[in-house]
């Protein structure tokens, strides 16, 4: 193993392509900088290239790097294939991975952040076989859930055998209730954070383990711009009621003005908690916890999709072929230091 | 990857030896009698197993195994090599596992706890010649810290490439400060608490990055039983400014009766946490924290050992040879469950 790594430390820095450009490709640009074996070749884009350097001179975080990442059409990125290892795929999971992951895969090496949970071994298996077709490694399902709070539910699961484990998502703004909450008839813009309980947050931190389902270990927020003439009690039932996103929480719906909700609620903060509590010997509890807490999740999971990406593709150059998860992959192979220095220094 | 673990669960259960009975010993009995697919052979002692045997009628946690287990002297062991998958050493690190861990490793595939950090590289450098030579696995260092902590100071580190990292230790007994107490003339016994500044805690978690040492993290607090004319005073003045140990870090000394001592401080909690905070993007901010809260350390310990040595026995069964620490270790292997599950159901 030590051999191998030092020698993806010596050879020249890993050539990188972002696939899409919205918050989490924009993330992978920014994470990408401070990578220091890493150089980015292009973002690769389906909006006019034209059209997205202009969008990102005015984007304050990114305007210095305006001149100094190429922009290519999406469409051309085969061209491209002797000149890249690995390809971040930063679309989304609902439209965007299920075709471009299998469809990228067969050419490039790549690391994704799919996440609809159900659908994962479905996806795994579209891209495991395009990668071995076309020879190449792919990380399917990386970021932080799934991914870091995956890995946790295993090293908990596997060292604490009886226990329980529980994941709390938030305080954070959640895309897909955003999503759902805007879609109400009525409802000019809105945002939804998801709340882990507090008293059940402390009861699983203190040992107890409580049969309790994910809505009642969270409530949800809801602030909503209403459009003129709606009828805010219509609204308000409407969401309240909505199956599957809100139906059984506690669910409390605030209605702001536009300008409110583009001054306080235009970040996108997350976070959550993974806690697994139970028993060695006897009686002897043990709990088991991670968290984070993030003031951008799309900067965070691009961070993470970056480090994957490090590990993506020296597993391709030990030879390795396939899809794989946050699961399989040996943790040294994340960080650009060398086995040694990992050994010395963070053992 | 997937291919190579479904044979290994397809196969008999792991075969594993214990290696010395102290407190860990008797952890890992008690943690393999809770994993599936793992047997034991016995426990390998340099204690007369007959008076071993008779301790262990008398101690409820392991009583009822008294009978089922085997107690072999550690110097048969060798008789067994065909009969055994894997070792678990429990001994020490200080004067057993420096000899025990290469001696046996030459052997069988092993797993260890050596814990002098200072002193990792060279110990992994021994045991991996002696694997080599001997066609074996081993895994060192395995446990908490090192172990589960110095995984996740790789994965903050990795993933949020600017920021700083934190442990802290407790609250919990350290043996290695107990003993240096005990040391102390004057001292008949005592038990000293490593215990983290609630209020730097606090900070880092908040997000603040202090540029703070270990004694500035760290408090200490010794329960003392005083030799019967012992000088009080100067028992406290030799512990508070004994060097390395408890000079420079903020220490309290108690003096307890023999009674009070066994009936409060007999017990082995320890815990810690690891933070990162970082940056991500620009300026948004990142915490990411790994905590523990254990009432038993060497049971947890020794549950950690359990899971890596299956994970050794798997990675010895895919041909892999030579030492190993648990940054090298692909998660997956540490579960029972196959890969499809922990995909379905933890990914």
């Amino acid at each position: 193993m030590g051999d191998t790594m030092s020698e993806v430390e010596r050879r020249e820095a890993i050539r990188v392509g972002i696939v899409g450009y919205g918050n989490l490709g924009r993330g992978a640009e920014l994470a990408l900088h401070d990578a220091p074996d890493m150089r980015i070749v292009g973002i690769f884009t389906r909006r006019e290239p034209e059209v997205l350097s202009r969008a990102r001179r005015d984007d304050p975080a990114v305007a210095d790097l305006a001149d100094e990442t190429a922009i290519y059409p999406l469409d051309s990125i085969r061209d491209f294939e002797s000149e890249i290892d690995l390809l971040l795929l930063c679309g989304g999971s609902r439209s965007d991975l299920p075709e471009q992951g299998p469809a990228l895969a067969r050419y490039f090496n790549t690391v994704d952040s799919f996440d609809i949970h159900s659908r994962i071994p479905e996806y795994h298996a579209a891209v495991d076989a395009a990668a071995r077709a076309g020879d190449n490694l792919s990380i399917v399902s990386v970021g932080w859930d799934p991914g870091l709070f995956s890995l946790n539910r295993l090293y908990a699961e596997a060292v604490l055998s009886r226990g329980k484990t529980y994941t709390f998502w938030g305080k954070g703004l959640s895309q897909g209730h955003s999503e759902a909450v805007r879609r109400v008839p009525g409802v000019k813009a809105g945002v939804q954070y998801t709340i882990p309980s507090a008293e059940v947050l402390e009861r699983v931190r203190a040992g107890e383990r409580p049969e309790l389902g994910t809505r009642e270990r969270h409530r949800r927020e809801c602030y909503v711009v209403l459009d003129q003439g709606a009828d805010a009690a219509e609204v308000e039932r409407a969401i309240r009621t909505m199956p599957d996103y809100f139906e059984g929480y506690e669910t409390e719906v605030h209605f702001i003005t536009e300008e409110e909700l583009s001054a306080e609620h235009s970040a996108m903060p997350h976070g959550g908690n993974v806690i697994r509590g139970g028993e060695t010997g006897l009686t002897n509890n043990a709990v088991i916890e991670f968290s984070l807490r993030l003031e951008s999740n799309p900067e965070f999971t691009a961070s993470v999709l970056v480090a994957y990406g490090r590990a993506a593709f020296r597993l391709y150059e030990r030879g390795e072929r396939g899809a794989r998860t946050v699961l399989d992959i040996p943790p040294a192979l994340l960080s650009p230091r060398s086995p040694a220095e990992l050994m010395r220094e963070l053992l």
